[in-house]
């Protein structure tokens, strides 16, 4: 039979199968029964198979128009991808004949990253959908021209018009407003505008504050500023606060890690007052260089933030407003409040008009931070029926589980390995970033994907998620997180810290100086900050009489970068097996919230609604909490009935890994 | 007839009478009609005669124990002293036996400053006679130890105490104040001593403001600061806020005078942004010398004062807040503000808490500031019946007129001169500074007092009143204030600056290296000075229908020094001519009132009321006041029968003055 006469036979084994591709309209024939990845092939075509054909990638999708396939494994499709015929070729049969629409490259790679069951489009902003009632709002007034008839001051004359003509009482100014009023109010011929900050949320009218006055109709915005204060990482947002439209975004390392990864060595080292100081410098200096990097590239002025909201763990906000942190490390671990005064940023020395206040999100106790608070109010779960467990999985994990009539929250101490620090080669979630991984089972080749598609210059926690799934897979690793594969490949080798795997050669990175490795001791740190979130969720639910297999849902913030392989997750034990539609990343669930209380000031007064609410379970007076922690060390877990799903993904690749010890 | 025989003549002319002198117990016969001065002098005693015998120094004062006399004069002798038989010994004629108390000669002195008529105890305070409600307190707290089973904050654990041990609710804490929080209650062991500010008078239930915590049953007192900014002098007050105690005072001039002596001429200066903030720079450096001074005195720390309440002109007020005071100065005369936002001391640079408020008191106008407002606090004349004139005599002179139901206020240009500033020996009322001068009417030689009896440095506004008078007197000058008494003496000469009077060799001075001497620029400054006064306060009697005859009490406010010789302030036309009892010296009364508002909430309440309620009269439009101004020109006034007691005065000395002419 000549290609493209049309038919084919109806029966199945050897009968010969029409395959028509698209969108190069050639046609293959293929026996019945035969992979879509041969006709592909044999039409001199090509799809990507990072995972060495295991089902495992999801790289090699195409999709299929018309005619019967029959899928091996569908793994990382969802239910809509298959009613709309997509299929992986490493793993679909063909059992008809077809038509195949074979995507160019980057469209592939498009699809992927869209269809990503859990990804997060960078960077999200939720703005309130209360009537929008701004922390800062301005104003335009025209007062009376003073005559020896009125000889009213300045300051009383506007308040009088602030009063009739805008119903705004008890108008105080800061003394820089003052300074100018005169000023301005004679260069605005008697027009001015006006920022007035509304006061305090527990004070809705009034007294006002007047921050700034400007001449006639001023065109400027009021901006505020959202920061998230992480043990590794500082991310900030800056928003316009009359619309809530996110202008700029920047973050960085927080420049704290060079004195400890995590809080327990921070708030030792911050035993002596000037290194207490030291720390409350760092981060703050790490904020300004931020804020300076998006006012200089919206090319505005420091006066123009008007407010800052911070969210961040107990530890963190104690450092950054300069509070003695002692007493939260050590039993019964009391932080110095839990709901902290809004102070003006001048005496904190941020880059910011000087009379603005900077307001920190509450805390509800020594390891539930306000970045929890700030995220329990992003995800909104405390107003939805459905039971929901939020997982922050920062260097401290915390988790929330609860609905709209209960919230009960734990930490575990994690440590920095998601975020990229502490790990040979790690890195934050930023351009050059290796973010996947897969590993080809017989060469233990790796094929990776940068943030950006930069060149290689570390990895970060996604891609550690995705490479220590696919070394488990592949058998580079063993339950126990032991590099195994010794021998096998060049990759796999002794490094000067010991076992490790080479992930990209010096030569193919970014800086060209270093192999990108994962060693063993990297593993060790990821499966302890794997185990004690996977602990943590476990006996959370438990304190309140669930199975996690109980919950509805599952929310996961943090800083891994644009998206998390829910996959992978699952496949080293990080998050419970539940079908990946549960599942939803949030990306930094900590500046979304602080954005949130930063622009809508009812969602200010629910942080400190929530941080009252949140039962706080603490765990390391749990002993149930030590055991899940030990079972958890293992790959998935000690108790591999747990996670069936990656059971027969195990013994899907199992085949392939012994046919390789041949 | 022998000494000491007991009988006398009763008729008159001709007749010898004993004289009985105490304490020596001596006894001399004079002719009736004679003099006590000769008595005293034929005994081989003496009394001080500065005026020559004029009975204008009041310092050869006796006291008549028995026996009859006739005072030719009794100036500077009240009725009181009259009564207890006090007489000058240069005026009083002998017309019977008698038994003379001559006072030894620090006795005299003490007599004569604690009789004088216009006499300020310095300093005084008055203490507020409500029921004491300070504006921060302390309170001492035991707190519940934290525990696993109760794991509340610091913050929180201390607030729920606050508000169940002393009603306390909604205590917000400085940034300060909560970063020492877990240390100082762990060192106290639970029990600390908190300094709680009272919040807003206009809000005296709270939010209270935690400005400090210490660790046990702290000894320590809180301080507040009372400042009084005037153009030439800045006087400071510090004191205890709970018990209202006066703890310590000190005052220099402002250093601001460098660039302008009154507050024209520093507007003109502010123009450029960098000079307003050098002015700032500058009165805020005397401040904190001031209160550097106080505090090494009483060896205490700045962050024991824990608020600070200000009194200026409304110039000052600008320039010390950094606020653009250039509407001042030109038609319609605007201040930025009438009533000023309290400001954290840190703002200002100020050597105290940094979080602690700075509180200025309102203004009136752009010429009535709160120095005015803080004077009429300190006098009461608000809450008297008597109709009351209130002059306060500084760089400017400002007046209140009033009682209980109205009030009436307006300022004058009136220069430093009185204050000590701008003439060419003069200093302000600090020990060496001439207070008191005579000038006998034969030789032209003066006597003079200083303050603290020191060697002298220059002459002081008491002193230059007193001068003034006595070479009015002595026809040292004429009525115009021109130098006439040229060749009469080598202390009347031409100098440098043209005609001048030496009051002291540079020999005799504490300095030793120049004449102190009063100009006849000088003089034409104090004339203007003294006219501004004088018209002043008639224009504002004529502004409500009054002569200033019908004023029931004239209050003196001002830095002249410790007293102001009111015969004096007549004469040279200053004062109205009124009976001395009507006048009071209150010394300086705006840091009495600023004192009066910093220790009793009450009186700053009351700050805010008169500032509102006081009406303005703007001489500057009033074509009066110019012709007011003119006819005070002279001395004492172009209209002499004004001043009866001064033509009475004038009559006695002239045949004195006339027959050394001869």
């Amino acid at each position: 039979m000549s290609p493209g006469d049309g038919t084919s036979m109806d029966d199945g084994n050897g009968r010969q199968c029409l395959v028509r591709l698209e969108p190069s309209e050639q046609t293959v024939y293929i026996a019945f029964g035969g992979l879509l990845e041969e006709a592909i092939t044999q039409a001199g075509l090509s799809v990507p198979l990072p995972c060495g054909g295991q089902g495992r990638c999801g790289r090699c999708v195409v999709q299929v128009r018309e005619g019967t396939v029959r899928r091996r494994s569908a793994l990382r499709l969802s239910e809509d991808d298959i009613e709309q015929g997509y299929a992986l070729a490493c793993q679909t049969l063909i059992e008809g004949d077809l038509t195949v629409w074979v995507p160019p490259h980057e469209e592939l790679v498009q699809r992927l990253e869209a269809g990503d069951r859990a990804e997060k489009a960078a960077p999200e902003v939720m703005l309130c959908d209360h009537a929008a009632k701004p922390w800062v709002a301005r104003y335009q007034t025209t007062v009376e021209p003073p005559s020896m008839g009125d000889n009213t001051p300045d300051l009383e004359r506007l308040q009088r018009e602030l009063a009739r003509q805008h119903g705004l009482r008890d108008v105080r100014p800061t003394l820089a407003a003052l300074a100018k009023l005169p000023t301005v109010l004679r260069e605005g011929e008697w027009t001015v505008t006006v920022e007035i900050e509304q006061g305090d949320w527990a004070a809705p009218d009034g007294p006002y504050r007047l921050l700034d006055v400007l001449p006639g109709s001023a065109e400027t915005r009021v901006l505020g500023l959202a920061i998230d204060i992480g043990t590794t990482s500082v991310a900030t947002y800056l928003g316009d606060l009359e619309t809530g439209e996110l202008v700029d975004h920047a973050s960085a390392f927080n420049s704290q890690i060079a004195r400890g990864e995590d809080v327990i060595s921070r708030i030792i080292y911050a035993r002596q007052p000037e290194h207490r100081q030291e720390l409350q410098e760092r981060v703050i200096t790490t904020i300004n260089a931020l804020v300076d990097e998006m006012l200089a590239r919206q090319n505005l002025m420091p006066e123009r933030i008007a407010l800052a909201t911070v969210a961040g763990n107990t530890t963190m906000i104690h450092l950054f407003l300069g509070l003695e942190p002692q007493y939260i490390r050590t039993e019964p671990y009391i932080p110095a409040a839990g709901k902290f005064p809004p102070v003006p940023a001048v005496s904190l020395g941020l880059h910011m008009r000087p009379e603005a206040l900077v307001d920190c999100l509450p805390v509800v106790g020594a390891y539930v931070g306000g970045d929890i608070t700030a995220g329990l109010l992003r995800t909104g779960m405390h107003e939805q029926e459905a039971v929901t467990l939020f997982i922050d999985v920062g260097t401290n994990g915390e988790m929330v589980l609860g609905n709209s009539d209960w919230l009960i929250t734990c930490a575990c101490s994690a440590g920095p390995a998601f975020e990229g620090a502490g790990a040979t080669s790690g890195t934050p979630a930023v351009t050059g970033a290796i973010e996947q991984v897969w590993i080809d089972p017989r060469s233990l080749e790796p094929t990776w994907a940068t943030l950006g598609d930069a060149p290689p210059i570390g990895i970060c926690g996604s891609g550690m998620i995705s490479l220590l799934g696919e070394m488990m897979i592949t058998g580079v690793i063993d339950k126990g997180g032991r590099i195994a594969g010794h021998g096998r490949s060049p990759r796999v080798r002794r490094g000067e810290e010991g076992p490790e795997y080479v992930i990209v050669w010096a030569a193919e990175t970014g800086a060209g100086d270093k192999d990108i490795v994962l060693t063993e001791t990297d593993i060790q740190n990821l499966l302890r900050a794997k185990a004690a979130i996977y602990a943590g969720a476990t006996v959370l639910c438990e304190s309140v009489g669930l199975a996690i297999t109980d919950v509805e849902r599952v929310l996961i913030g943090g800083g891994f970068g644009r998206h998390i392989d829910v996959e992978k997750a699952i496949q080293i034990g990080l998050l419970p097996d539940m079908p990946w539609e549960q599942f939803t990343y949030l990306g930094n669930t900590s500046i979304q919230g602080a954005y949130l209380a930063l622009t809508c000031r009812e969602g200010r007064a629910q942080a400190d609604e929530l941080a009252n609410k949140m039962t706080y379970l603490e765990l390391s007076a749990d002993g149930r909490f030590m055991d899940a922690f030990t079972s958890a060390l293992f790959i998935p877990h000690t108790d591999e009935s747990r996670f069936p799903s990656v059971q027969r993904a195990l013994a899907e690749a199992r085949p392939e890994r012994v046919s390789h010890h041949d």
